[in-house]
């Protein structure tokens, strides 16, 4: 996997603004969505049983978020996850806070026991907790760290059979075999709320229109993270809320030429 | 109808200051209250079926948006539009979504059959799928689809006995006999989230302070799609998060004088 | 107390970065999260009556917020609210609208009576309907009213035995024995929804880092008029959406100098 692929699935997602359905947190949907139309994509969010299935069926992607999760949120995940399957629409699930609560855990498990889970998005507790391995936040600290998540999303993606995403100082992707590590990115993203899940979204869009899950999630991580950095060129010094203006601004505006010069794809 | 009328609606919301009780989706909630606190409206959302009479009677207008609903939401629904029509409070429906999913289609028919609106505001597919008509999307081309568009609205407006607004590139409203086309707006406000609820809240406004729905709502539109004009002078290259901004900036500043030298009526 | 124990407060707010625990409503999520984020605390939002218990007892504060208020999230606030008294963990309440419904008024007393609050804050309409007071609403006019206001305030708390911050055109904290009164703030706060919230939310992040609640209270008003004042200087003529992008940079970039410069806080 190159740039140039990068780029190619940018420009899919402009020109098919795949219809993404999202049962997501409360405090992330305006952002989500805001974010999902800059870059091109068409979100959608439907959460009562009586439709999800149907909204999940004619979706090009479904991101599962339990940030805020309830019973009835739950359920609604289990119904438009399993429909999802049936058609055949990539399904993404978004962790958050696995491991802060129990129930939150133990959730994240049940839908990736009762729903075909293609790509898990987390940090590395989030992704630790779900496996069941103990994980202790190390600090900022490099090297050591830095491998420990690579061998983590690499034991998760083998034992879930999925492609994982760990995001953090470096950001890493992996099914199991092929791994990919992405530099790009912006300490400011930590200061805006919802910037992991409106990824995990982002993520979701690409899969709509690329059917590999690594191919497609490095591609975003790439794209997102150059859109960071570009707003942060422009807004950093000002603070977090003309940062987040601005990377609405860069989503919309980044392109392939963008990605070509800025995008730090290793493995 | 005349700009003069629009100028005057829109003085008397900033001087009246009008309670609207929004029951509405949970992506819009915060653009929807700061587009009416910059206005100079007043927004209060409340859902719970035990306040939720007592709050429509209070207020100036109901909007009720069907675009997160769920069965807990839509009997706060129906018992707010109950009250708010025993107090003579005008209820205003957006049906977003509707033709999405069956249950949006079917629980829009049945607010309107349980609640007397006086105005409901979708685009062209929402109302046609509300409507029970066949509509087929013809993407950007004009002329005969603007027609449809009108003949669309006016067998609305008359088989419902309510105003109909129907929203795109340009805007038509009609209670089945008088019919106006206005011509502001602004291709940005397709890549924000919440523009057309927004909208639909901006139009009950309104009509808390002008009684004819028909030019409460015609005023509505215009003042809106001035907002946006203006908006998009100052940040339309900088991209959507910056527009956003700026457009309820716009719904501050906007006066009578915008509304006469850039209005857009016609009929 | 004085400006140096504010500036302290806000020093040991960016340092520790507190765990604030929120069940609040759905239209002020996502800008209550930004903001906690932009001054240095760490904000979640946890709502289900299977993990509240939990969550609570983690945070260094808990802030219930009846804006949206329904029975499933008031059953989550008395279990959150149990649990953190259990842990010593402060609970501050936000009885947002109480007496516009008589629902939100006998939930924020039932709470009151089942959950041991460390303080309150909302306008002097809410506190007085609250504490079953008449309360005429009189306008911006002043003297008279300020004194009202202190008067309510005092007798809050003497009959609740907690804190009471009363915010208006000026902000009073009291805990029935000594009081204090805020002079920073700027009326653009009132542009734009939930600033009261977030407001309530920053006190919490302060009572996590200060037992006193009184001082905690205070230093919170300080810090956050003064981040208004400074927003408003930068985007006050531009109109809400910049004065709300402004603010959040200031929460981010206000510091003891601004504290010991600009407060105004007075007893």
């Amino acid at each position: 996997m190159h740039l140039e692929m990068v780029k190619e699935c940018l420009e899919k997602v402009r020109q098919r603004n795949p219809l993404v359905h999202h049962i997501t947190n409360v405090v992330v949907t305006n952002f989500t969505a805001n974010g999902l139309l800059a870059l091109g994509a068409s979100p959608v969010m439907a959460y009562a049983k009586q439709e999800v299935a149907e909204m999940a069926r004619i979706a090009g992607a479904l991101v599962l978020n339990i940030g805020t999760l309830n019973e009835t949120e739950v359920e609604a995940m289990l119904i438009a996850g399993r429909s999802a399957n049936e058609q055949g629409v990539p399904v993404v699930l978004d962790p958050v806070g696995a491991g802060a609560t129990q129930y939150r855990t133990q959730t994240a498990r049940m839908i990736m026991e009762q729903v075909n889970i293609s790509l898990i998005r987390g940090n590395a507790a989030e992704i630790a907790h779900v496996l069941g391995e103990k994980w202790e936040i190390k600090g900022v600290d490099a090297g050591q760290g830095d491998q420990d998540v690579s061998v983590l999303a690499q034991k998760a993606a083998k034992q879930w059979g999925t492609t994982i995403v760990i995001t953090g100082k470096e950001d890493v992707i992996t099914d199991g075999e092929r791994i990919f590590r992405i530099g790009n990115g912006h300490p400011m993203l930590t200061k805006v709320t919802g910037t992991g899940c409106l990824l995990t979204s982002v993520i979701g869009s690409f899969m709509a229109v690329e059917q590999d899950a690594l191919v497609a999630g490095a591609a975003a991580l790439v794209c997102y993270g150059v859109a960071a950095e570009k707003a942060a060129g422009k807004a950093a010094d000002e603070g977090p809320g003309s940062f987040q203006i601005q990377f609405l601004n860069e989503l919309y505006k980044m392109d392939g030429a963008d990605v070509l010069q800025m995008g730090q794809l290793n493995w």
